[in-house]
């Protein structure tokens, strides 16, 4: 089975490479909201649909989507997405990587006629490397568009609405034309893992059971600084100290708790000096959970054991909460349709995994019920030109995809 | 006693403040060695030596001496002495303070003759604040020179041989004057202690044991970056964790084996980022100890801990040794005098402490043998324009100079 279908993964393949060339950075890629480069890579996406069969359209925040349309026009929408922009000197692969598969397997399933209309959707802002927010895309297409973003302004002063106006869009248009939830029956992702679960699970596809929620911090430790000589230890109050006592706690709760907890930023003030105590270090911590309970309370706890390390060390702790995302679960009727599409393409049970990462379905779920299909991904890279995925993977999913639509149709009222 | 002459300690505290603005910063005491400010600074230094009944002169490297002449000319001499450079926006009695707290005890002692010289000298450079190197004015008195060191360039790319030469001094001279060990009996030095022990102790001065000896190590410490939401605890080769876990214990095995350690630095690469997993940890050990080869056994001991650290969490760890520099204890003789001063002018025992800061003794130490007497600072703040002491302290150091002089007289032989 596999065999005989092989020669699309390729198609996919190749369509990625030739993607990755619409870039704003020479040697790299680099596609940032609304620049001239993304306008080009839409285009030939759009180029890319139509020979699937597609009837495309731009709307009104720069998405570009392509429509198989149903037996009934009148009928709902499953909704296939993932988004066209990427973050600086980026893989192939993130977010492209699921557009070029929603195209392909309705070119496969060009003459299998379905009870509701498919469209693929390129979203055109995931990352948000050109203005300070992420989502846009999605957002607009859930009905979640926000006009306070138009005042936005990238690295070079330019708005986001004067962006629109140069990429050929109306403003005043923006998130009008959002989708009906009463018209939209589901909207499905595949998206690379950007994780190693897979690799190290030694498996092609996983269906997403969730998006991880997050919180973010923001700890400042002020304890004194001195000369590294002459301050005997007991009288010492070392920030450094502190923070190294508390980052070995953050990570001994996450592992005994079964949350994800990263300190991704330390800084000793002013980078320190060899020969001085550190007095003020600030760090970083971010927490995530598919339980957002179970988030809530491991902030709370954390904090709470932070606070008695800083009191025993007689340093001052200041904590600021800088960003936090909900968790959001994937329905569990499209997780079990995954399920039995990756049964039947693969001959074996399913595996499910929570997505640590967010992504476009964090968007549409205000819209509809959202299903994701991972990929495995080399090492877990991501964000990173060494991004990489097998061809025999990517024909898994292609394949599961076509099955889930399948899957949908069987199970869908008729 | 002190009553009687308080007024000293106050001229002192008065010679400080004025000292204090030969500064090459404005609104801040920044004094780099051959600069003009310097040259102005030994010229203000002269006038205050000259009046307190001294012969003064400037060596071949800029320091700025000043002799109280023995009964016999040809007898040998006494060395009291400090550092006239600062390092950036300093406080003013760093070294300054030992020098005027010399000339002083001269003016003092104007009318009683010593059966030995007495100089009184301002070391030009032991910050190194200009060029690349400490101890340059004591090294060149007690014939440790190095003429490699004229090639080194300040911030602005010139040499030491020429800001020597724009100094009024002549490099090939340099270092030829330097004294003869036979014709000195000692070396003195009384220092801010630039530590809190002497506050915790609630003592004006404390004789010093000796000064720590230290060595310096720059870690580098390599795990895998990854997403902070993708990668699996489990999965990690987290740098950071793996340096916090190193940072506890080092502070650990300093408090439990009575050396000192401290981690100044903490670099993330890049300053890492809230979401991403840190693969690559930079920072620095500090380790000080008076017992040398405690000093050495710690190092030893520590290293083989970090690396057992590193290997168990499957991280790679790179080590350099950037600096290092032998323990040198004060003369036990001095430790004694110096004991007996304190005991005369306090009516009470006296304190001994280490140094854990470097100092002029430790270049004066190959030419003879070294006393120091610490003077309480306040909070032991110190190159900080904080720095602070109090003049009942001061006069209290004053006393004890002058009676470390006369106790050396009583016990050399006549």
């Amino acid at each position: 089975m596999l065999k005989t279908t092989e020669c699309h993964a390729q198609s996919i393949m190749d369509k990625a490479d030739i993607l990755a060339r619409f870039s704003c950075d020479e040697g790299a890629l680099t596609r940032g909201y609304l620049t001239k480069e993304h306008k080009a890579a839409h285009q030939q996406l759009a180029i890319w649909m139509e020979e699937a069969g597609l009837t495309t359209w731009e709307d009104s925040v720069g998405n570009q989507w392509g429509r198989k349309v149903a037996s009934n026009p009148d009928a709902p929408t499953v909704i296939i997405g993932s988004h066209s922009d990427t973050v600086t000197n980026a893989g192939k692969y993130d977010g492209n990587l699921g557009i070029l598969l929603g195209i392909e397997s309705l070119k496969q399933l060009s003459h299998h006629e379905f009870p509701f209309n498919i469209d693929v959707v390129a979203f055109a802002d995931e990352e948000g490397l050109r203005f300070d927010t992420t989502l846009i895309g999605s957002s607009a297409v859930a009905g979640q568009f926000n006009a306070q973003w138009f005042d936005i302004k990238d690295s070079e002063g330019i708005t986001m609405a004067q962006a629109m106006q140069d990429f050929g869009l109306l403003p005043s248009k923006a998130g009008l034309d959002c989708r009906d939830p009463k018209e939209t029956l589901a909207y499905l992702e595949v998206h690379i893992e950007q994780g190693p679960v897979l690799e190290a699970q030694d498996l092609a596809v996983g269906v997403v059971t969730g998006i991880a929620g997050a919180k973010r911090f923001k700890l400042d430790v002020s304890g004194v600084a001195g000369h590294a000589g002459t301050v005997p230890l007991p009288l010492r109050h070392d920030a450094l100290c502190a923070v190294a006592e508390m980052i070995s706690t953050i990570e001994t709760y996450a592992k005994e708790n079964d949350i994800v907890a990263t300190v991704g930023k330390c800084d000793v003030k002013k980078g320190g000096a060899v020969n001085v105590i550190p007095g003020d270090v600030s760090f970083t911590i971010d927490i995530r959970s598919l339980e957002q309970t179970k988030l809530e309370s491991a902030c709370e706890h954390l904090l709470e054991q932070l606070e008695s390390i800083a009191e025993y060390r007689n340093v001052d702790l200041g904590c600021e909460q800088i960003y936090q995302a909900d968790a959001v679960k994937c329905a569990q009727s499209l997780q079990s349709l995954w399920g039995n599409a990756v049964e039947v393409v693969t001959q074996s049970s399913p595996y499910f995994l929570p997505s640590g990462a967010g992504h476009d379905a964090l968007a549409m779920q205000h819209l509809t019920n959202v299903g994701m299909l991972f990929v495995r991904c080399e090492k877990g890279i991501s964000h990173n030109p060494k991004e990489a995925v097998m061809t025999e993977d990517v024909q898994v999913a292609l394949q599961c995809m076509m099955e889930m639509l399948l899957q949908i149709e069987s199970n869908s009222p008729q």
